[in-house]
């Protein structure tokens, strides 16, 4: 059984320490981290410490800390014999200080309390040495069956398609929430059709699944929805994402 | 039974007829339309014609064509006992030339060939007589436990409200594909994050869901997105949407 232990208190973290606590073949032997109230949610379920100079040994060191602060934390664990890996999207390989680098990078948007599935999320992982991917391989195993090797520059560009995809879409539902808000309808109306948006593409490419004014050049529509928004950051998305329809169908329009 | 013609034979009148087929409450007793190819698609499971002068008797008329065709098809069945409805969000009430109008807004996207559960689609109906609301509310609650009378100014922020969040968020899928793709990456590892974002709102606001640099602030992570970013069309939306949301949550930074 590999042995693991987290560095950080935070919502990934904590998120990491259900899923393991599911598995055979990994145990969290201790979670560190500076919070001593977050900390104690853990307390009952493994060690904690708050102090980085009392860090047990484990193969693997999970740091779960904001972008940037894993560095300084890598820093603590710069003389353990296991793998030391961060959970980060962005950050390079080579911001750990220890010897034996790695990256185990849960591709997915957790929300803080809900229980989380995690087969189906990728986990991107990386080392600059084959044993040490062998071993980040197996621990990936024991949660996820969608394990994929990506180097820093790759996982770089994931993360921006993720901003992309996560991030703005997110916002979008929001300008959505706030059209209907001022409108005195009910977000809940707009929700099965946030699920299919989602849905559809998970078997059809988005570029073949894009519909509406913009996609048909119908500019009657999209002049008469533009009056109809009052909000400046509105008219300003609804204009450029209508004209990136617009340029993207240009050809078969 | 309520007996019901449909004028049009594209994907939603497919749709419609299919999720009807299933009711006992209502019956599909004729498809009219222009294109014979795909009223061909109908014609083995209810009587089809191309000709606008030999419409049959209905309770109701649902008119499932193009937004700019409505007010033309609707003339077609000014002479008509029953209750003329079009399936637009987009269209008013006043549109529809007959002295029975009504408005059967299905408020959901529909992918040719896939089968949709009606049930929590929320359909959306109009009429400016009671019982013709009743007829309408009783047709709809044949297919959808999620039926609301809203009326054409409303209907009209709904759909713009469903730009936002179908196609523009589909929209931002595709960017994100494009950055996969140019990047050696598959689509796939972005599939359950997507389904994720949407199912997120399900249970709680996007406002509080937001997450990402522009959300934190964090100016450096978004300039070094930016580098990554080659393409005009993602730089602008890329700037636009941080700017949005740094502006939204600006106060809270």
């Amino acid at each position: 059984m590999l042995s693991i232990v987290i560095l950080g208190t935070g919502n990934l973290a904590k998120h990491l320490f259900n899923a393991f606590a599911k598995t055979d073949g990994a145990q969290v032997v201790q979670v560190v981290g500076r919070n001593r109230d977050q900390l104690n949610w853990f307390s009952e379920k493994t060690a904690i410490s708050d102090d980085f100079f009392s860090i047990l040994e484990a193969d693997i060191y999970l740091i779960a800390v904001k972008d940037d602060a894993i560095a300084e934390v890598s820093q603590a664990l710069s003389h353990k014999k296991g793998v030391v890996a961060h959970t980060s999207g962005a950050v390079p390989l080579n911001a750990i200080a220890a010897e034996r680098k790695g990256v185990f990078y849960p591709l997915q948007t957790f929300t803080e309390g809900k229980i989380m599935d995690f087969k189906p999320i990728p986990l991107c992982i990386e080392s600059n040495r084959d044993e040490d991917i062998l071993i980040l391989k197996k621990l990936a195993n024991c949660l996820s069956d969608n394990v994929k090797q990506i180097d820093s520059d790759q996982r770089k560009k994931l993360h921006l398609a993720a901003v992309f995809v996560n991030n703005f879409t997110n916002y979008l539902f929001g300008v959505g929430e706030e059209i209907c808000l001022d409108n005195q309808l009910s977000f809940d109306l707009l929700k099965p059709l946030i699920k299919e948006t989602a849905e559809k593409v998970q078997s059809m490419s988005p570029k073949l699944a894009q519909t509406g004014p913009a996609r048909r050049g119908d500019q009657k529509s999209m002049q008469e929805h533009l009056k109809l928004l009052k909000n400046k950051n509105q008219i300003a998305l609804y204009t450029l994402c209508s004209e990136a329809i617009e340029n993207a169908y240009e050809k078969e329009l």
